[in-house]
């Protein structure tokens, strides 16, 4: 087998086999295919696809470059959440307890990553004592006992999908609806998911900025899932405006906290009952999408959802105190009010844009380098349809630097008020399952 | 300026500056643009096409990536010719002295290749004592005062297309015609030609299998030579069978020297005197393609294109008594006849295969370390719509091995004998000019 001729082929439009996606999978992390014949082939496919076999056949032959997580020493089926990323996305802080209180195993590895705000472990460490130094027989037993647990990205998965993602980023091949499917659906198997729900972002603080580039990537993802035996669905949500009201990592900490105690905001609650009524269906610990809502809101309505959080911050050593005094998390020294400066309508929050004004702040890393500070961010006071008096607050800027007008300048730049009224956006805009 | 930039520009259909090709051919001969980056941005170049202008821009960004040849110290117009390369195409042994003696000055530079027979200074090198090395003075005073001579490549000609050649040929991106055309034409323009007659093959034994391919090809090379201040004309002709008769090197010398003298094979004189009509015009020798052929016509009458050719061989220490005496050639120890098995007319004779006996004889070379025997080869004495009986001789094997049973076999898988009566195929399918 030659890779030129792999390339060749799938240049013509032909559909690559099985074989061949392996061979080229295993040369390439072998390092004895070139980075250069790769490039070719990425192109080939931006142009020419790849079938719903060829997209699977991808994925496992991704999975297989590096190392799987075993995890069939938890009982019950393992879902797995994916998102495909945003701005103020609170979601995986609010799951993990959520489902795990009515029985659904969430055996969570994460990471700390680039972006806005830090990643889930980031935001976590916001609770003192928290850490994810645990290894693989504690991750194990602690999901057997509480039904949740946390552990930080370990071993070599996928190195297949890191090579080849490196090199997409610098040849103009990332935005290929196969690739961008097939590198997510290969992380979370190698993670060892049996399950997957998906919630894919559309708006202009999303990757995929349309809706048919959402439902795209959507279908793609849950075909993979469903052609490799891990059942898959996903939710298209909006993601015009940041969700919910917090951006940075202590305060989603307490705004995921409110949310459990059902006082949080209405579209990241909304969100975490859909999505986490299909992890319930998809763990079998519902029979209809209905029961599973149901179990979810009383859950939240009895303690029981806080209570898991509690008892998974104190397992990991957290000071699971903070749930009735948020005030230990780190406070940030000035709360500095964005005034509006006319009467109106929200008509726009630019969600990546007031996204980088929180980074400014230090919520998250521009480069690897980077160190984040848990205290700061945004707290949005106004979202999208909202009315608003002049002067009244829009949103609170939660800084330890006392001269925040850069930040002060972007947010107004991110933020438009109209004098019509504005209808807030749709958050679900549909779900798909096969 | 960023390459990635540029890659994802080109990917999406739009059309790239002067300054980035460039950028892009600069940094690639440099060494400061990776190959992963080119191959990715040669595949978007094959699904994206390139504009006239683009085209142009690359051919010249390559001519200017090494050195150019100067050649203003000739008097004169330098009309260069290439072919896209064929069978037992001896075009280039008969134009050079054919139009130099009508007052065209010819400064070949030529390269020996692999191929099924060598190029063309292996092919002179079986005249006794003809060499190619002499200096770019002696060749410029040759020329000057013999209207032809030849010299090895030398210098750093087109190193951009070297290399993107080199990356081209393992990423399955060869058969894309803005790059086919711009990388000959920048050969042809970095080796001095102020004019430049094409000769582009089609059929089974060329690269450009199907006329509308071929037509493409030459429009793109014609349109990037007249973009860049180079007349240029292209011919499109058949390579469904070997031109001529002969293929192997010191036959194709006798052949040339025989349609020098007016007895050559009729397909080889008449497709050199319509490209030698073109190289007269394009030099102003001649006021019309008419007035052009006539010229060349009376040259080989009157002998003087023989004198020609006689006094570039003694120029370069060649022995120019071969004219008259041809057997002074190196000579095959065989000659075999390739009997026909039937009664018919000949239907097919795939230049391809017969090519590739010639080679298996040893007149090419299968790689760079391969010798060449410049005295075997393979003489038609059939073309297509001949008229064969049973027994007769299709081909004459000139062999220095006795046993032939491979070449014969080759042949006879190569050769079609039909019942029905064969039409011969057209020789000249068109001219472009624009």
């Amino acid at each position: 087998m030659r890779m030129v001729d792999i390339i060749e082929k799938k240049r013509n439009g032909n559909e690559l086999s099985t074989e061949e996606i392996q061979f080229f999978i295993n040369g390439y992390t072998k390092g004895e295919i070139p980075d250069y014949q790769v490039s070719s082939l990425l192109m080939a496919i931006f142009f020419q696809g790849m079938t719903e076999r060829e997209r699977a056949d991808l994925t496992m032959a991704m999975v297989r470059s590096g190392d799987q997580i075993d995890l069939s020493a938890i009982h019950g089926i393992k879902v797995d959440k994916h998102s495909t990323g945003g701005v103020g996305d609170t979601t995986t802080l609010v799951l993990g307890p959520l489902v795990a209180s009515v029985g659904v195993p969430v055996a969570k590895m994460s990471g700390r990553g680039l972006g806005h705000t830090g990643g889930t472990i980031d935001k976590l460490e916001s609770v003192p004592g928290f850490h994810v130094e645990i290894d693989n027989q504690e991750f194990i037993e602690l999901v057997n006992r509480n039904k949740l647990a946390v552990i930080g990205q370990s071993g070599n998965l996928t190195p297949a999908d890191k090579k080849l993602y490196a090199l997409r980023d610098v040849t103009a091949t990332v935005d290929s609806i196969p690739l961008i499917a097939s590198s997510i659906m290969s992380k979370k198997i190698a993670a060892g998911a049996d399950a997957i729900v998906l919630d894919v972002k559309t708006g202009a603080g999303a990757f995929m900025k349309t809706r048919e580039e959402a439902r795209q990537l959507a279908e793609a993802m849950v075909r993979i899932g469903n052609q490799v035996g891990r059942k898959t669905m996903a939710i298209i949500s909006d993601m015009s405006q940041p969700l919910g009201y917090a951006i940075g990592n202590a305060l989603e900490v307490k705004e995921a906290m409110d949310t459990l105690k059902g006082e949080g905001p209405k579209d990241l609650t909304e969100l975490c009952l859909t999505l986490g009524s299909y992890m319930v269906l998809l763990a079998e610990q519902a029979n209809t999408l209905e029961e599973a809502r149901e179990k979810l809101l009383t859950s939240i309505q009895n303690g029981s959802a806080l209570q898991t959080f509690r008892t998974f911050l104190a397992a990991q050593g957290g000071d699971a105190s903070v749930v009735d005094q948020p005030n230990k998390l780190p406070q940030a020294k000035y709360q500095i009010d964005l005034p509006a400066k006319e009467d109106g309508y929200i008509a726009e929050m630019e969600a990546d844009s007031i996204g980088t004004a929180a980074m400014w702040l230090g919520a998250g890393r521009a480069t690897k380098e980077s160190t984040i500070d848990l205290a700061v961010g945004l707290v949005l006071k106004k979202k999208i349809g909202d009315e608003v008096k002049k002067g009244e607050s829009i949103v609170t800027i939660y800084s330890n630097r006392e001269d925040v007008e850069d930040v002060k300048e972007k947010l107004y730049e991110s933020i438009k008020i109209s004098k019509e009224k504005v209808t807030a956006p749709t958050l679900i805009y549909e779900v798909i399952s096969k």
